[in-house]
């Protein structure tokens, strides 16, 4: 569970956390589960493997505030191989703020499409394994 | 149309724009659409029109980098006297580089939904004049 | 000590960290320094304390990137009553990486300044003791 | 001059622009000069020269929020051939909002000082010429 602290800088004059940051809390998250998978970002791109997002997707539950500890779920909902479909479920103390899903696709430094199954098994055995409903 | 210049401090390390910065330029490019429909975000607030974002999702079609004018379409995809969706289409040249949908409500001050209708008849008939396919 | 993570969004297309954001994490660390002198943010905007930033100034001597942890001391450097200048220093590791200040001046709601010494004696008082040279 | 118009994400809870925006600003105005004086960004980096920011200060005077549209003038403060010293105005209408001032250094992709009167003499002659009081 990844845990972020909504800092001032990322309030609006509504008086709550603006709703863009949430995208950038997903990449936190992302990078934290990942890393404890045993797959951080920068093991991923000295790897050469890098993970553009292709789409992302965010449902706002509830508001959240400067000081809110927003504790962050990770889980794979999807993967074939070629993409994969992460999913994010955040909570303020047992209040659900937002859900959220995002999509990745993985390509060479070329930018070429990387077939992970046959170039970067372990990685993608991870993957697998990991898949939840 | 709304013209956006990508800024150096929107790119990230990939040497691309980061992917969160066009959840903000759909801010960006709402504002400028409901301004030019005749009801700016100041009009709205004086009214004491409220409009959180409900839920966001967004396609990355093409990369963007420094300095790139993305232009950026705005459409009303759905309204229904409630909730309203619009759509996004962003272009870089003749290039689509993002398709993308937020979607809304009204609330008034106290943070109770907002019957449009009845009580802001002109704002209400300008969203479903509006309605493009 | 407060500790900031850089985060992938915070580098920019030289692959190190933006400069903008140290002054974002000014920010973190002196909501850290002052909940832990027992004057959160939260308390102090409930006594009807806005501490406004009237100054900042930034040296940077080392690069940061994405994953880097940088620990933030922060100190009061001076304080007259009315205004605060506050001194951070940032290091990645043994090596500094950022030098910086900021000033504050206290204002109550309307936006007149405080006089905190006889308002705020308690506030006033723990400023005074932790002045350091 | 260049005018960048306050965006609804860049305020905060207090209600108007959070500190660290201009600090973004003083980046959009200064890339918009040097493109104006026939050094863009992309040229320079196209020639080789990275312009790393070495300090930043900023002098707060008047609040901005939401809309409103900011006028920033840029003057070369300072050029040794070596460091570069930027000093900006920040108008909002006739009212003063904020001063600040930006120093650069200039290195090359191996993140060597640049000896600009040498290597790039055309460069260096249009920042000499352009030293204003």
């Amino acid at each position: 569970m990844y845990t972020h602290t909504v800092q001032y800088y990322e309030t609006d004059k509504m008086g709550i956390t603006h709703h863009s940051n949430y995208i950038r809390w997903m990449e936190e998250a992302r990078v934290d589960f990942l890393a404890n998978a045993g797959w951080s970002y920068e093991k991923l791109e000295a790897e050469g493997i890098i993970s553009p997002v292709v789409a992302v997707n965010c449902s706002y539950k509830k508001n959240t505030t400067f000081a809110d500890k927003v504790d962050i779920e990770v889980k794979i909902k999807e993967f074939n191989g070629v993409k994969l479909k992460l999913g994010y479920t955040m909570f303020h103390g047992s209040a659900l703020v937002c859900e959220a899903e995002s999509v990745h696709c993985f390509v060479n430094s070329d930018g070429h499409l990387i077939r992970l199954k046959r170039e970067y098994p372990d990685f993608c055995g991870m993957l697998e394994k990991n898949v939840s409903d």
